[in-house]
């Protein structure tokens, strides 16, 4: 078992988005409908004739739609998951049909806060919906109908990508036949709500946030988007990565005693912090981390996941990742054994690994045999 | 052995600050020199003949030198550490003469940033030094002068007060017969560190920071204050804790889909930002976490903490809490195993606790059973 490329592993190349608009609007968990809307997405591989080959990959807070291959007009935009999907990968794109999908509401082409509302032909800003794990699942059925695919050969995805999984074995239990629900959780804890908290504070006290109507100011809250995301990467880190990345020396070696950056951990914080409050939009970040805190399927049975998940029909593979304190294997379990009352088909696998959340979207030798194993289980069970 | 208050034990009473001026001015590490200055402190107990009864209690973050007791026209402002010290009390005010003293650099009578410069008649602002551990100590040293304090029974303190406990030890090894260093560490880890950049980092973006100088400019930087404050909060409690305390109910039971509270942990981490903003001075807080981030007696001895500590003379009492995240057990298990290196009788107590960080100002049966025992065996070293 090795997480070595294997000789016949491959780039899917060069990729291209595609836009699939609904006329039809939808109607969300918050009581709106929002429509006509886009979804922007890229497939890889080929959708057999028996449509039974695709495999959904939902992204996580951040991500996008663009999940492999690189773009002919930026060669280096590689990618999110380009290390587990492609020919000869543990997603092998030589058997599946792949899709990504930018959720509804982000900010990479999908409508989402700064796209234009057509009654306003304004940007929606403030008034653009809270969503739902659940109004995603939805969204991305859509998508399924357009493609003709009636059942997903499986769902799959990490962090928040994995409670998208999930979901879709709950809403829609006869069109998915498998799950890998990976580095996820059944529900956030306090503190990882209080760290969402945190990063919207800083968004919303921005005063270049405008109560989320900043586009018409020409102004983006940019403070605050490089605090939350200065903060989102620490919790994606463990401790121990931290500090073997970047320890604890002082540039120069000794204090500057002064605000200016000395350790790499502050030069790199800054660094991601800025990067992304250029590329990301500040209502898609506050959309994201209100449908991670909302998103608790037992709530609805009186905190009991087991009953919350007992008309799943999909098998399931769970993995965490021992160093993360975010998502921790802990409640990973708590979905292992939920599903384990129900009688229903699930492996799980604890990767060691010391590289924190992050580890789900790292290449790390067992995480990766572990997904290929089972992947190439549900390969055989669609036609050719 | 049991954490209920015993029949003896009892409370200072009312108690008030009193201040000491220092005319000659303070070399800093930073190689500023900053007087002539003030330290407001606290003393609880009887100085005895001899004068060999002194505790120095060193505080925290946001800790002052209200220590223990009430004061006369507010009964309700207790000192932070009232349930450790006080007749009868763990640290007992009947055998003990306890200091608590508001660090240099501090916003409660300390001369700080907030304080008027005299050679500008302004507010010091951003021209305050920062300052490091080792000035700390230093500064506490000469009014252990002025208190004809040659040398102390005992200088303890938790976290941030825990390493000026062992700096105490380092730069005054004839002058501390004991430190008592809890839910402390050696240095900061890659982790604290980013924390600590993030707070900066909200403060210093903050409009109304002003580069420092906000005073004359009639504001302060209370988002950044919030915003830092809320994330020092998360990481001051377990996850566990903060379930338990907090958990995931909503509000109404049911969705807002609005960026109001919804969640319990959000009530509390706004109105802690809140309260915190509105007592705590911005250059301050820097000033803390700077010399937090600088604190590292082994960086001088090739990050050798068992070098580092080669010349200490007073024997430890080091307590961590299971529980705590922030300055896990393993680290005050590094600071262990280099006075064990170097034969310095060392008691260590790993208490079992969910709070987390903030389990060293929580009254704990085992933990103050601990420091009890300790103490009184220090007691019985000094004179009637």
């Amino acid at each position: 078992m090795t997480g070595q490329p294997r000789e016949s592993d491959g780039h899917v190349g060069t990729v291209f988005p595609q836009v699939a608009h609904f006329a039809e609007p939808l109607h969300l968990a918050c009581a709106s409908v929002l429509g006509p809307y886009q979804l922007v997405y890229e497939t890889y591989g080929k959708l057999n004739v028996r449509k039974d080959n695709a495999i959904l990959i939902c992204h996580a807070l951040s991500g996008t739609h663009h999940v492999a291959g690189h773009y002919a007009e930026d060669p280096r935009a590689v990618g999110w998951w380009d290390n587990m999907v492609g020919p000869g990968k543990p997603v092998d794109t030589q058997r599946f049909f792949v899709i990504g999908v930018n959720n509804l509401g982000g900010c990479h082409g999908s409508t989402g806060p700064s796209s234009i509302d057509p009654a306003t032909e304004a940007p929606y800003g403030a008034s653009f919906p809270f969503l739902t794990v659940e109004d995603w699942v939805h969204a991305q059925a859509r998508l399924a109908d357009l493609l003709g695919i009636t059942s997903f050969a499986a769902v799959m995805g990490g962090s928040l990508g994995g409670m998208q999984a999930l979901q879709w074995t709950l809403s829609y239990p006869g069109r998915v036949r498998h799950a890998l629900v990976i580095a996820a959780a059944p529900s956030l804890s306090a503190q990882n709500i209080g760290f969402n908290e945190v990063a919207r504070q800083a968004i919303t006290s921005d005063p270049h946030f405008h109560g989320g109507d900043f586009y018409r100011a020409g102004v983006i809250p940019e403070r605050g988007l490089r605090l939350a995301r200065m903060l989102g990467h620490i919790t994606y880190l463990s401790d121990d990565a931290m500090m073997a990345k970047f320890g604890r020396e002082l540039l120069g070696g000794t204090p500057h005693y002064s605000l200016e950056v000395e350790f790499e951990i502050e030069s790199y914080l800054r660094y991601q912090g800025k990067k992304f409050s250029e590329r990301f939009d500040a209502n898609t970040y506050l959309i994201m981390t209100k449908a991670l805190d909302y998103f608790d399927p037992a709530r609805a049975h009186g905190g009991n996941l087991s009953l919350a998940l007992a008309g799943v029909q999909a098998h399931f593979l769970l993995v965490s990742f021992t160093s993360d304190w975010r998502f921790s294997p802990a409640r990973s379990r708590e979905i292992v054994q939920a599903l384990l009352d129900n009688r229903v088909p699930v492996s799980y696998a604890e990767i060691a690994s010391n590289q924190g959340h992050d580890a789900f979207l790292m290449e790390n030798g067992d995480y990766f045999a572990v997904v290929r194993a089972y992947l190439e289980r549900v390969a055989r069970e669609c036609h050719a």
